[in-house]
């Protein structure tokens, strides 16, 4: 495995007030204490005057020891320039669950990464609404729960997954064409950790059944995007978006099933760059390195 | 000129409920009295069972005369299946007319185009509410008009632009970045005969400044659509749809730059697909074939 | 299902010298023998004067046998007008033989869609030069020979690869980055029937290691194309093409995971067209409906 | 003029051996010397261990005098890191010589680029080797040279356009589709500084009648690639690339006619980022940022 030559990478993920000097500031502060830089991407928001950075360096030689770069950092440097930060560590590999409905093409998609080791992640769960994926986690020896949602038991159901969650120490969601919504206090435990897509190109096609709206207004162009869910439905940080043509030949079924590979490669672009600590959210955006 | 060593070509593009063997009749119609077909697209929409068809057929050796093609086709055929048809014949060069307001390129496109001799097209005018283009015009050789309008003379100015279409004969209008909403008088007098570019992917963003608003909402992707204009707002019959990629690095000024390249090529393929008459509409949408 | 509903169809495939009246003829033979065209779709090539058809029909109440219509259409048309045709019933589902090597993504692939019924094929058998997959095959509870290949033993080993195939009265051959070349002994048994993936946008970067000569030439986008194979490595009728934007960002190993996504959905989408009988071939070119 | 309000900014770009530290040396020099940056892009390439950065800044307030920078910047830091670099003002605007044959779409779109102001830069002369364009550069009023090329004078032709080229001090050269293999000499003259648009997706279909060899290679997506002119033939390092899907419908004269709008495209995307000296070139790449 590269990680066991390489040893362990530290990401830092950074947003502030912009001002001269931090990017030179911070990655001195790497250089300097023994940290080899290997990826070095930066943004300024030229209109809300925001510095962007994510920086990843090879702790082999750091002097500051893993468990206490955070505080260092916070105390040298994010307390004056105001910085919202996070760091990352490679040797830890987040949890991911998944929730479904009854379709399988995100599933499979994602399946079919982790098992070929795609992605540095594991997969505690899947959690469906409906039996009919279990066969599919079953295959992939992944535990299955069905925790069927009606509007008589929401809230007790919720509770449940909520508990599965933790228990499982899941860091991020991701919603496979998951047909629920997710109440307020499930979002706001997991801000910028659930990711959805959704079968159109936002803000075109809002809601229910984008490909029938989409047939109907006679679009020549249908789409999909992957976005942190917010409190506003399907209104949250775009992660990615792509699209496919069609033509007047092209029937509601036909646009479900080309929409179907779109749906599936955006969204596992999206888990792929969420799993390498590459996106920052501010102000309802992303900034994807 | 290819036109005048095959001699005339007839265009038929019909649409009509369907049912069987309307296929089989109309090209038996057509081979039965000598014509030489040289392309036939036909489409049936299952949904509203309507079947649609463009044939395309020299006229050199076809026995019914070129001015009485309409006639005889609509007593024979089109009156026995209730259907809306159109004959048009390639010795007819059709009359477009420019309107635009004070950006370029949509314009610069298309009469490059012109020039280079890609479409079988005249423009005997250009209309604009600003004498911006005029310079643009002139270089071309092309008689410019501007038109200017407000609130007050905006009945007064329409009707002025009614009769300049009227005295040049124009067949149809392309509305290369106009930005005044026409009214539904003008709009009535040239039904499908209209082409606007909207500068999203639409319907998202549909009205002014869709680049602030995509920018606004943070997408990934920009586009363009090209429709027909209908009364209600940039809700016509789509023709084309193109989109290009952005990121978190590009402005609002970004995307109007790499948008007007958008623009510009939507738009003119779809002037172009109206020259060569591969556009049928019904219900609000298109078959271009 | 559908298919129990409205009974069974037929497929019609034509090509054949070009000349007026073949396309009413044809439709005329089905809708005077009570056939209901479902999908018609046809081609002329101006360049090498030759027609091709593909025309789709329920055959209830269809006056000829199902089992007599090759024999009719030969005896009353084909011979006259010089065809080469072919006529499929949807109520026969073909053997499909995946070959793959150790690479997992395009076998995931289709093994979702299969397993999901997007597909009317049946998989009775995956070959293998290696066991890296057999794993896979077993999630899926798919029958799995591995047959490794070897300079010496190559010939028989083939021998007993053509002996599987035929036991499974297999019709076509999928090789999802099967990286063996096969004889012509096996291309010559299945003419347009064996679809591979080449990791390019073909004709660039021809036989082993594309991505890694893609990189070397510092291209700005990388392709898949799927093809039919024939004798001349990597030169057989393209059946269908597409690309994904590179930088100088990408390593050799980011061109190969994002030609994963290319490569699965290049692939399955020819898969998907060739299941529906969509894909003609002439003169080393597909016609793809 | 955003120019005159902002006053003169300064862009340098790098590229040299990587090692840690540069980057922050780099725009602690800018920072430290009062110069604002507006822009930083940099990249590593870590198979070449070469670092490449292009840093845009503001001239205001900098306190090295703006015709020493790059001898100061040579003297500090360029030798210590063994870099190549070059420093540009955006008070100077760049020359830019066109060079055509018979075709006019690329031409119309720069001309129509520059004459919105799209670019920052001076068109002083065009140059053919036939008449045709002479009348579109009539319209936009600038001078046009015709100098004919024959297997005999080619020699004397091109010792003229060097001259030519030099007299108006011309930095750069745009290839319009200009169907004439230049020399050594003028190739060794302009190092990096001659862009040319070749009508395929290099390095498939490398010389002539790419669109004649696509067709009958029976591709499924044809392209368009811009790059810098180097000894041999469509061999320089890439700049863009894009692509436009195809089909069996197309003919020949189809592939050409939407080939040139890839080609235009591709083409004044290039010039831009060239004009905006976003491209860096090394072992035969390109770094566009």
């Amino acid at each position: 495995m590269a990680k066991k030559e390489n040893g362990t990478r530290a990401i830092l993920l950074i947003h502030c007030p912009d001002q001269q000097g931090i990017l030179a500031t911070v990655t001195e502060f790497i250089n300097i204490n023994g940290g080899n830089i290997i990826y070095l991407d930066q943004h300024v928001d030229k209109v809300e005057h925001i510095f962007f950075m994510r920086v990843e360096w090879e702790l082999k030689g750091f002097v500051i020891p893993q468990d206490r770069i955070t505080e260092y950092f916070d105390t040298l440097y994010a307390q004056k320039y105001n910085m919202s930060f996070k760091v990352y560590f490679s040797d830890y590999v987040p949890n991911m669950a998944v929730f479904v409905s009854k379709m399988s093409h995100c599933l499979f998609d994602m399946l079919a990464r982790y098992t070929a080791g795609e992605w540095d992640v594991k997969i505690p769960m899947i959690i469906s609404n409906h039996e009919d994926m279990r066969e599919v986690a079953d295959r992939f020896g992944i535990p299955f729960y069905c925790i069927p949602i009606t509007k008589e038991n929401k809230a007790e159901q919720e509770e449940k997954t909520l508990r599965l969650l933790e228990d499982n120490n899941v860091d991020f969601i991701v919603l496979a064409r998951y047909m629920q919504i997710l109440s307020d206090k499930m979002i706001e435990k997991y801000p910028d950790k659930i990711i959805n897509i959704h079968h159109s190109f936002l803000p075109a096609f809002i809601g229910a059944k984008p490909y029938h709206a989409a047939y109907e207004r006679g679009v020549k162009l249908i789409g999909a995007t992957s976005h942190y869910v917010t409190a506003e439905l399907d209104a949250g940080p775009i992660i990615g978006q792509d699209i496919t043509r069609i033509s007047h030949k092209d029937t509601v079924e036909d646009l479900v099933r080309k929409g179907r590979d779109l749906e599936k490669i955006v969204l596992s672009k999206a888990v792929g760059k969420h799993i390498a600590r590459k996106i920052l959210t501010y102000k309802n955006k992303t900034v994807v390195f």
